[in-house]
């Protein structure tokens, strides 16, 4: 598989860190075009301030799609227009990424039923009562089935993100990266020090 | 000392997560405030392709400027106008804090005269050789030297961000932020897994 367009999707509130970690990680591969995106396009601004420009969906052949979490989706959760938007993008993907709070909107619009998927863990409760037939898994620093990849909170993002540039581009490309970044890559997907069970 | 307002310094092609990572780690905060400043204003777009809207830095109040590096730095290190723009900019700051070639670019402007101070350990050689006066560090995930805090690259800037929120608010606002992030603060700043002589 190629990631020759990865679609990130911005709403007004979401968390800087949850998008920005993994945009580095794939802005680092040659192959990969990032678009941002977002329903009405326009200015977006996370919840630490940052404006971000971004463009509407319509007419991008999107490969694979990032979703992240932060405040924005406490009421984007409850937005049935904004959720069968998001369905249609995850529709239309090979591969669909969620970190933190973004498997919140990916389980509100029904796309993550039956698969195993994880969340940020201080918000674990909320997101696991907002659809009970996905299987939140409470302690994974990431978790992968099928064409989804859910990571836990904020940092965990770019952990996920290096995770799937070995399965697309060999474990090499992802240790070059990592080293790249001066990063210290967490690789273990079932070591989660922040599960509240783990603290 | 108070950092109500951060100066976040951004050009072309400055490397993503050199600036997001702490202005994530900043953006937690409550007392600050997250400015992004640009010589001309306007949009920006970094090396990943993020367009961030920017303000010129005329009327700011800034307590602290965050500088990171990036590819943008090459060009800009050889611009007087740009440096000058820059040298006054940390005149006017408290504190001043760099990522990455963001010490490229204070080294250029002869405002770490003296100072101890870090950088990318990739591009090493090339920052030293900006400024000899400089007392370079190669082996430091970062550097606290006077009112300067430089890191070493990309992710060592969120590492250095927690310090300095743990020199500034405590130990423990420091640690519930870098929890709350889910992130796991490399807190030694002597410990540089990435120092060529480490490798």
């Amino acid at each position: 598989m190629e990631l020759a367009t990865i679609a990130v999707v911005l709403f007004d509130d979401f968390e800087t860190l949850d998008a920005m970690g993994p945009i580095e990680v794939f802005g680092c591969q040659k192959e990969c075009q990032l678009r941002f995106i977002s329903r009405e396009g326009g200015i977006i601004r996370s919840y630490q301030g940052v404006k971000v420009i971004t463009e509407q969906a319509e007419g991008i052949n999107i490969d694979a799609l990032l979703v992240p979490g932060g405040m924005g989706t406490r009421v984007l959760t409850t937005e049935t227009a904004y959720l069968d938007w998001l369905r249609d993008l995850v529709a239309r993907s090979r591969l669909c990424m969620s970190v933190c709070t973004g498997s919140a909107l990916l389980a509100s619009a029904s796309t993550l039923n039956g698969i195993r998927a994880t969340s940020n863990k201080q918000a674990f409760d909320w997101v696991a009562s907002l659809n009970g037939q996905v299987q939140w898994q409470s302690q994974a620093r990431w978790v992968h089935d099928g064409k989804f990849y859910t990571s836990s909170g904020i940092s965990a993002g770019v952990d996920m993100a290096l995770q799937v540039v070995a399965d697309i581009y060999g474990q090499k490309r992802a240790e070059e990266t990592a080293t790249k970044m001066e990063y210290l890559w967490n690789k273990e997907a079932n070591n989660d020090p922040f599960s509240l069970s783990q603290r």
